[in-house]
């Protein structure tokens, strides 16, 4: 099969031998998959693959079909239409995943937009609701809100009868996140606000959280899931924390063993993907590209300036 | 009535109007008051009593008698053994206290440990149960263990199945804590530990906590509830908060509302003081002092190595 590959620094298409699925695991042909932050990283050489995944094919989310399953595995059969988190390994023509880590793509969406649900929809999913425990009525502020985690974080909150505050630094996607279901969107290098919020998600890094902190509601919950955009020391001032009861929690879903990422695969299939069958929720793409182009599909993801994701068809 | 008094950052003995149980309160003739660090704040004018709370007399917990109730308060009837954390006012003879914040003292314990159970057993079980989530088979490392806070959370979290790690500054209170029911007591100025813990509960602060979060496992909570002895600013990594999938939460009981309040109380009574009707839990007593020597005893508890509580009598 061929797929795309990571050497020297480099994202290229190469030939490598097609994966046998093992005990419990599904053979898939990959259709779609999206592009995400981590694979920049690994082309950079700063975020190895886990133990199990293919060292040198990039792709942490696939859609495709069922090609056929490995023994003891039952859930799905040959020709469904299926979709996936991995470890890596999701830019190529075929793929092996676990049958637990698979989710049925939801009825009435396109392929393009499959292979851009899973990373962003669970990490965002399980970031609002499994760690900070969202609920209806509470105030979320979303930083980082135009991303592709942010697009989704913001949707799923609204969904969920959040007021929801997007923080956006380019001003050209402010009016597209506001479509999304955000109540404001806020310039974070304008006046901090003063919200207060019940739950920060911060997908920006220690900069953004350090001014955003004074902002959090008494019992507030803080998710730190990204830290690219604004470092990652943090300077904590406990008795803040101790006077507003909050917490601050962080998580990456990589390195997750594989009963914790079939966990949030069953929470997206109870609570996510019925609201993209009803049209409620979305995949806003900024770009697609074809294998053969896949080095553009990088610079265009590290370009940045876009809302939504940029998708790899196979 | 005569309470301790706090005037020009001095304690005394001076006599109060006695108070009026208000609606849904009950007035108890206060026979033992446990003293705790927040006394020892507000004496010096950092720490102000809340609203609704006697500004001048210190005193967060009071076991003794109901006398009687106010309108509307039916949980209780006159001559019950009672114990409650309470805003304020607890070191004198008469208290008002809400019945929703009420607890019936265990059967069998006396009058001086009453006193010294409601802030420091209700701080460690909410600290390490209801934040922390503290369950049978983990590993928990306790900063402080010696204090008040310390030696109740050293014995619920034992009696709870966890493997106990005391932290413990004085070598001289070690063998105590141990017999405690902690596993092994460690010297926090000596080689950090490697843990792995699945909770950390701070009761020193900020040095210690950025001494002890690389020993936190994976899917780790932290809880700080004390700062005293180890500042409050913390340099927070965010990446290995997100590699151990961790989160850090804090926390004070005084400021909370009266539902969040009684729903500790109701905690208590769930878990907690049927172990002290076993006998499995007890109050360590480092010394009791008559209200006429309240200074003394301020004294004593502000000199430190000691284990467990100072207990004002009544």
């Amino acid at each position: 099969m061929r797929a795309a590959t990571i050497r020297d620094g480099e994202v290229l298409v190469a030939d490598h031998p097609d994966p046998e699925p093992g005990a419990g695991e599904v053979l898939v042909r990959v259709r779609a998959a999206g592009l995400n932050g981590a694979d920049q990283l690994q082309k950079r050489g700063a975020y190895p693959a886990p133990a199990g995944a293919p060292a040198d094919i990039p792709g942490l989310e696939l859609a495709g079909e069922v090609v056929r399953c490995g023994p003891a595995a039952e859930r799905f059969t040959a020709g469904d239409r299926v979709m996936a988190i991995v470890g890596g390994g999701g830019q190529g023509e075929l793929c092996t995943v676990h049958e637990r880590q698979l989710m049925p793509v939801p009825e009435g969406v396109a392929w393009t937009h499959a292979g851009g649900i899973p990373e962003v929809f669970t990490t965002a999913h399980d970031a609002l609701f499994t760690q900070a425990a969202l609920a209806m009525g509470e105030r979320v502020l979303i930083s980082g809100a135009a991303g592709g985690v942010g697009t989704a974080a913001v949707q799923l909150a609204s969904a969920a009868g959040a007021r929801v505050t997007a923080s956006v630094r380019n001003a050209d996607l402010r009016e597209q996140v506001l479509a999304l279901g955000a109540h404001a969107a806020l310039d974070p290098q304008a006046t901090p606000d003063a919200g207060p919020y019940d739950v920060l998600l911060e997908l920006v890094g220690a900069s953004n959280l350090d001014a955003n902190l004074p902002a959090l509601a008494t019992g507030g919950r803080v998710v730190v899931i990204g830290v690219g955009g604004g470092g990652f020391k943090s300077e904590l001032n406990l008795l803040v924390l101790m006077g507003k009861r909050a917490r601050i929690g962080a998580s990456t879903l990589r390195a997750r063993p594989l009963e914790e990422k079939a966990a949030t695969a069953r929470a997206m299939e109870r609570h996510v993907l019925p609201l993209f069958e009803r049209g409620t929720l979305q995949v806003p793409v900024a770009a697609t590209y074809a294998l053969d182009d896949v080095a553009q599909a990088y610079e265009r993801f590290a370009a940045g300036a876009k809302l939504g994701k940029v998708i790899l068809e196979l």
